[in-house]
């Protein structure tokens, strides 16, 4: 066994908090450089024996050298730290740095940072620098760049700080955004026209191993995350793989950057489904709080095991979905901030994380709240009663972000659709819905024709796994195309129930749905047997949530006890009697 | 908001640490009474700001009255404390004491903890009260209750270290078992031969309400907890619901107990599928450590919601399937218990825990491993990796807690299954495995026979569930029993397909497999197309496990490009020259 290699946190903040449970768990000794004694950080992790946190800005030389005296790898919670102390520390071996100070330095210029990605063939949205910008510079560039255009600042630029969106090129609104921003280094981006912005967090090892976790996708509001959801899903032809190409992106851009740790990526994901990067943060983010609780590793864990040569642990979601909301500061009093950890208690699903800051502020990060489920739309109704325990949302953003749930008879977040091509299949239909409502299965019921409504059918199909359901049963009679065209456009399981038609006895039914080309299944089941359908769905559900694997098991007793009650009351009766009294023929 | 009450914990080891956790996520303040200033509990959180945690014995009366006087409630992570003087600072006011007094000092006592609950009419193994025992005595009890016995100090008994199994009535045996005990006050236990140990955690807060979790299967060696596995699973018709009613059980004995907080409750499950009551601990516990990972509510955050007076958490397992491994450490060297978590970071879905102890001693708890999967066969292929890293295992124990896999091709974790009646329907179901190969899902493959093998089919089907599987495809012709038969004796979703024999074009085949009864559903295909029953089941495991649905996403792309790519040859080509060239007809 080697000793255990101590680790310098830059910074004692939620993030740093949030690293010193992993490092609790593996035993790896942190020490924490930031003011005071009890920042968020230091609170949950005392400093190995004989030694404490050292009290100081994460900014001060003398105390960066100071620590990495006593620490084998040091390492940054926040990426505005002195890049050039941190690379003579380096160069110095007085301790390792991870990530890079370079990478560091690269990203804290947020100009310089597009100009490397650019230059690495990172798609990025089109940008100009800003040198002591006038309002005709900044006129002449909005010509370029079109508008609505952003004005950022190079550095020192988070949490909306440094963001100054221009619609107009009146003098006024130039001179008011140069004035929000200050006398900062500045540069002007053009508009990425996104349906959504997307995050993904990478993590590669000092033996140059890179995992990525799923892509989530987040809502900002004046700039700050509020919301985050994973994993990231987006409906529609062009979206088809999105998941899967954003961590790809994500990963080639971290490969442009040097050195250790967790990278959070952020990007633009456009109409056509391609994606624009936005920026990397060289450090655990808040896109990825949710892997806590969502992931097998988290990013914290992670981070460290990449900055120490360790293994990296799988990032794979152990968990359906996820989301996280953060909890804002409201004002300067820690009321609001409490309430809103307390109401969230009564949430199924959801962890509180407060942060131990003393003081509140607006806007201010005081904790988050992430929830887990075993769907989307489950999440998503959880994450709809959390924002509405939030004082400073208003309705419209939060029906914008967690949609109220179809009025109607439906359950608002169903796992299980039942749909038919016509209301006179409703009646072969109905016993479905008896077993879903036997098991407590949330579930909903709506008529889309393949031949009748053809567009309302594939929107039904392509939004059904966003949405949530984890089977889709669907009855036709006739030539039955319904099953099949609704497989065709999901990737959810779809149940085929043949319904009897007045003619051919439901054979016809049968065979159009049970038929199907080799690639696209759908699970039939008998002619007019909706039950089976139901019981059908109840047993996939059950493959991931096992009280429905144990009803299922209690369902099939039940079934036994009842033909075992009738065998008894034959053998009393005799069968004479039986078929008079029970059969009554 | 009312003020934070402050809780004040006897006791700061592992249990204690693992309350800080949540403490820290809610704000709750905490002060920890042990000696020294670096216990586990202490480590990893700070007392609140001009305080400082209590540095004293737990047991310790003065220190217990000093931490009551800062608390607004003191509750215990180890059940042996001084009773008497948390009744006190109860009738004294100086604050609440949760569990109540009464039940610590009731389940001190092994023996009135047993009289208390067969009073109740809970069941529990036959035991008899041994004061001041000669060798006699001691046989004549053996003579009553049986062999083998246990005898067992009525307290300070924990981690085996107040248990002597007595096989044999030899005076040597007994005087033996007797030494081993010790000048305690003894009582003897019939011996419960059970099939499973079983565990429960139950969580009640002040206001009465009342949650269980998931039971697990618990494997002791020298009646050391050495691992635990969520959800408990067991097959064979008397095991039907034995998770549930554990969990009444479990829930019926809390009852009889008076105050707020986790209760540990182990049982033992009998070859009938009958549970007698073990004991229980008023206090999170060993067999519930998984929670934190595996459950949306740990049983620590529950302990400290149910003694503050708030909603209790969800206790449901948000994932399939989980384990616990504990470390034990080997000597009195920490290396090998830094090695166990080392090597464990190599293992997915695996977090790793270790307590801080400063010192290592053979069979000391010194931390724990947590394994998440996506199935009990993932989970306990994943419990194998981390017992052969174990020391002082043998492989023979090994082997009975996670048996190796089934030698073969098959896969040894599988989450499909394909079987056949026949090798001649193998040809017909090749193309299942060439589809889950490209998708890299774990199957296996093999021949049962509804008419020729009836016991085998029963044994596959009903042990489907528990090894894993989340979907079974069944190819079958003719008659064609397999499938309905299969779905009559498992949970697990079964996908049939109809195999076309020498007559009928395999109509007969189709008819036989989807025209079910009512109750039990058959997930049908087309005829010989096992093409579409890996699919099938590619899109039930992608229900749980999104990368699958991502997957079968990317399938339905590439089937569409394909087609696509087809028809521009067409178009480029002429109808009349591809018939020629592409078709060769």
């Amino acid at each position: 066994m080697a000793p255990k290699k101590t680790v310098g946190i830059l910074g004692g903040g939620q993030l740093g908090r949030m690293l010193t449970h992993p490092a609790a768990l593996l035993g790896i000794p942190l020490l924490i450089l930031d003011k005071g004694g009890y920042t968020p950080a230091k609170q949950t992790l005392l400093a190995p024996p004989g030694t404490t946190h050292p009290d100081g800005a994460f900014t001060s030389e003398e105390h960066i050298r100071e620590l990495a005296k006593t620490c084998d790898v040091l390492t940054v919670e926040i990426e505005h730290v002195n890049a050039d102390v941190l690379a003579a520390v380096v160069n110095e071996g007085l301790c390792d740095v991870q990530p890079s100070p370079a990478t560091i330095r690269l990203i804290q210029d947020k100009y310089i940072q597009k100009e490397h990605l650019a230059a690495a063939g990172i798609p990025v949205a089109p940008f100009k620098a800003l040198t002591n910008p006038s309002t005709d510079d900044v006129r002449d560039l909005a010509a370029t760049l079109g508008l609505p255009m952003m004005l950022k600042a190079r550095t020192l630029a988070y949490d909306g700080r440094g963001n100054a969106p221009l619609k107009s090129t009146d003098d006024k609104a130039i001179s008011d955004a140069l004035a929000f921003l200050g006398d900062r280094p500045l540069y002007a981006e053009g508009w990425a026209p996104f349906v959504k912005e997307v995050a993904v967090m990478v993590v590669r090892n000092t033996a140059g191993e890179v995992r990525s976790y799923d892509a989530v996708e987040t809502v900002h509001r004046d700039s700050i995350l509020r919301v985050c959801s994973a994993p990231l899903r987006a409906d529609g032809a062009a979206m088809r793989g999105v998941n899967v190409r954003a961590r790809q992106l994500a990963e080639r851009a971290v490969a442009t950057l040097d050195g250790a740790g967790v990278f959070g990526v952020e990007m633009f994901l456009l109409p056509d489904g391609s994606l624009l990067l936005n920026e990397i943060a060289p450090r655990p983010h808040n896109s990825g709080h949710h892997t806590i609780e969502a992931c097998n590793t988290s990013q914290y864990e992670n981070h460290l095991r990449a900055i120490l040569a360790l293994p990296l642990g799988d990032t794979s979601l152990r968990v359906p979905a996820a989301a996280m909301v953060n909890v804002l500061g409201v004002d300067g009093n820690m009321g609001p901030v409490e309430q809103m950890a307390d109401d969230a208690l009564a949430v199924p699903g959801a962890t509180v994380h407060l942060y131990g800051k003393a003081e509140s502020r607006k806007a201010r990060k005081m904790g988050h709240i992430t929830v887990t489920g075993s769907s989307d739309a489950e999440v998503q109704s959880r994450v709809r009663t959390l924002l509405s325990q939030q004082p400073d949302l208003d309705q419209k953003f939060i029906d914008s972000v967690a949609p109220p749930s179809v009025a109607g008879h439906s359950h608002t977040a169903p796992l299980v659709g039942i749909i038919m091509g016509s209301d006179s299949d409703l009646p072969t239909m109905l016993p479905a819905t008896k077993i879903l409502d036997k098991f407590g299965v949330p579930y909903e019921l709506t008529i889309t024709s393949a031949h009748r409504t053809p567009d309302r059918m594939v929107t039904y199909a392509r939004s059904a796994a966003s949405r949530g359901l984890r089977a889709i049963i669907a009855g036709a009679g006739g030539a039955a195309h319904l099953p099949g065209m609704v497989a065709s456009e999901t990737s959810v399981p779809v149940i085929g129930v043949p319904v009897k038609a007045s003619v051919l006895d439901g054979v016809d039914s049968l065979y159009s749905i049970i038929q199907m080309p080799r690639g696209i299944p759908v699970a039939t089941v008998g002619i007019n047997n909706s039950t089976n359908a139901a019981l059908l769905a109840v047993r996939i559900l059950g493959t991931s949530v096992p009280s429905w694997q144990r009803e299922t098991e209690g369902y099939q007793h039940a079934l036994e006890q009842e033909v075992l009650g009738k065998a008894d009351v034959l053998e009393n009766m005799g069968w004479d009697q039986y078929v008079k009294d029970v059969l009554k023929k």
